[in-house]
């Protein structure tokens, strides 16, 4: 067994602990040297509660502990769920010196991180993810949000943690589909950034799929390695950061189209990670072989490799509105080579119509 | 007549420059250097529409200019007006290269702001106060945020503007409750940092009143000057920028007490400092003719001394609502003399029931 270990996001004042291993929600006052006394407000699902609310506040002791519970799923991520935060501070009085904990996946750690974010103008919070989306993804990096009726994530803040607490006995009681959601944004790292990784995933992928706990560490690991290198050198997204975008301006659109909370975000990701392969085919940029490694690892992964059937200028205008739109045109991340990203709005307007006419003429 | 001139906030790559001027608002493409082409979304309120919208969109020339009218007023300072303006961000397709224009008073700057702070994670904005309270106060530093039922912007963000633009002609059609309450801001810099600016306040106060343009630029510039000081040592709060709150927790807890809306910001203000005033008096802070003078200057200004008939008990846990409550105990900004502030939560806690009890006997 892998020995718990902490990895480091570094981003000098900003710097955090990542803490990964088994057996962390175990460890009473794990989290107290963070805390330092002062007021917590513990935030989690109703899926979560029976199962993980106990530990988590075991993990501080010394201080006033309270928690909020959300209702569980994508529709929860608005202003409205956000104002439950807020209403809650306030009726526990909670002042500027109040710490607020995450717990739960990656709709629990966009909002509580985005409440932390705004709440008396930035408090200080802390993730704890229980799935291994969140915890090879959302939890790490300091992007907050909640979302708005016309897109994902339109709303929110940069804002770093004071540590994560990746607990990878979480992941036995995640649903099936989730652990998938999961190793999509896992094998995006791979596509992204490390082929050597993503040969490594193409190996395990049984491992994986059985919850075999030494794998899932290994990913969590070189996972958050991977991110928080990439953070580290661009925190708020100004350049090398929208790497981490690989399959997110489809994905997104697959994701409004589909109506949100339809498609798991993991789930429209890889089917987005397999239409930025094939465009990237298409532009020339990656060979037929490299497309197909990448969709038959998705696939082996029991991921959806086609979007869902929605005419293409509904998709098109999907994709228009998400956040990589610079002066009209689309930003895209495509790929040179498996383990190698490139953003881009260099390319022909109509090779995208074109692109997206066919994909959706099935 | 003084000439326009601008003032430079120094916070490193987010510094900007404070324009100060009569007829800035006539200056047809003045902000076209800072908007670059990009599309702008102009937002204001619907007192201001027919007075100021045309000349506002006439600063931005080249560039696509929108704009939104919210509703007048404190109580619009809220997570449901926010939404009008991420509505209509979404329903105009602006990207993360837009910017907003707050054009208005306080409200309208510290919503837009927020907006601007939280739109795809954070997009550019400028600034054109058109109110006397604005101009010296809330659209300098950067501090954006609406309230919460439980407390004046406890929700919010530091988000810096691109520039602010302050024209002395948009001050003739301010009401005169509204120039008291942009006057009860400036009488703080005075109070909390600068004896000299205090007295020439003593001595021209008429002139302030009757709306002299000359001696209502120098109070802008000159309250700038002193806030934009103590902004560029202190960006985000940490220390010495809380000085800026002079007579703020007693103000807030008035405004919470008196329902938002009933009492102007400046004018809760206004008695906030003479309840500080009179504190620090009783703590042995500060002498009785010192009181005295800050106490008639503000009656002269024709504004509030008194706060107004509240149950002791209630206005002490409205002030403890406040953000400036560190571990439960209130940090209050007190008087060492005319022109000497100081923050502290070092006194004893009986002394603030007993002297809130006092003043609430009348």
């Amino acid at each position: 067994m892998q020995q718990n270990m902490a990895l480091n996001v570094d981003l000098g004042a900003r710097s955090y602990p990542i803490m990964i291993g088994s057996g962390l929600l175990r460890q009473g006052g794990l989290l107290d040297p963070y805390v330092e006394g002062r007021d917590v407000l513990i935030v989690t699902n109703d899926q979560l509660v029976s199962l993980y609310l106990q530990p988590a506040e075991a993990l501080v002791t010394g201080s006033r502990v309270e928690s909020l519970v959300l209702p569980e799923g994508e529709s929860a991520k608005t202003l409205d769920t956000l104002k439950l935060i807020f209403d809650a501070l306030v009726a526990h009085r909670f002042g500027r010196d109040c710490v607020l904990i995450a717990l739960g996946g990656g709709v629990i750690g966009d909002i509580t991180g985005f409440a932390a974010a705004t709440w008396q103008r930035g408090v200080d919070f802390i993730q704890v993810p229980t799935t291994l989306l969140a915890q090879v993804d959302s939890a790490v990096g300091g992007k907050t949000a909640v979302n708005h009726p016309g897109g994902k994530n339109l709303i929110g803040a940069f804002h770093q943690p004071l540590c994560v607490v990746s607990d990878m006995d979480t992941l036995n009681s995640l649903p099936e589909r989730e652990l998938g959601a999961g190793l999509a944004e896992v094998i995006k790292y791979g596509l992204l950034g490390d082929a050597e990784f993503f040969a490594w995933l193409e190996s395990e992928h049984q491992g994986l799929l059985q919850r075999d706990k030494e794998r899932l560490q290994h990913v969590v690991r070189r996972s958050c390695e991977i991110k928080a290198e990439i953070v580290a050198a661009d925190e708020r997204e100004r350049g090398r950061r929208a790497l981490l975008n690989l399959g997110h301006t489809f994905g997104h659109a697959i994701e409004r189209c589909a109506g949100y909370g339809e498609w798991l975000h993991g789930e429209a990701i890889a089917a987005g990670m397999c239409m930025a392969a094939a465009f990237s085919q298409r532009l020339g940029w990656l060979d037929a072989e490299q497309v197909e490694r990448a969709r038959s690892l998705i696939a082996r992964m029991q991921l959806p490799v086609e979007p869902p059937a929605v005419p293409p200028a509904d998709f098109l205008a999907a994709m228009s509105l998400d956040k990589k739109v610079i002066a009209g045109q689309i930003r895209l991340v495509l790929l040179r080579a498996i383990g190698e990203a490139e953003v881009t709005a260099d390319y022909p307007e109509h090779e995208l119509v074109d692109f997206l006419s066919e994909q959706f003429v099935r």
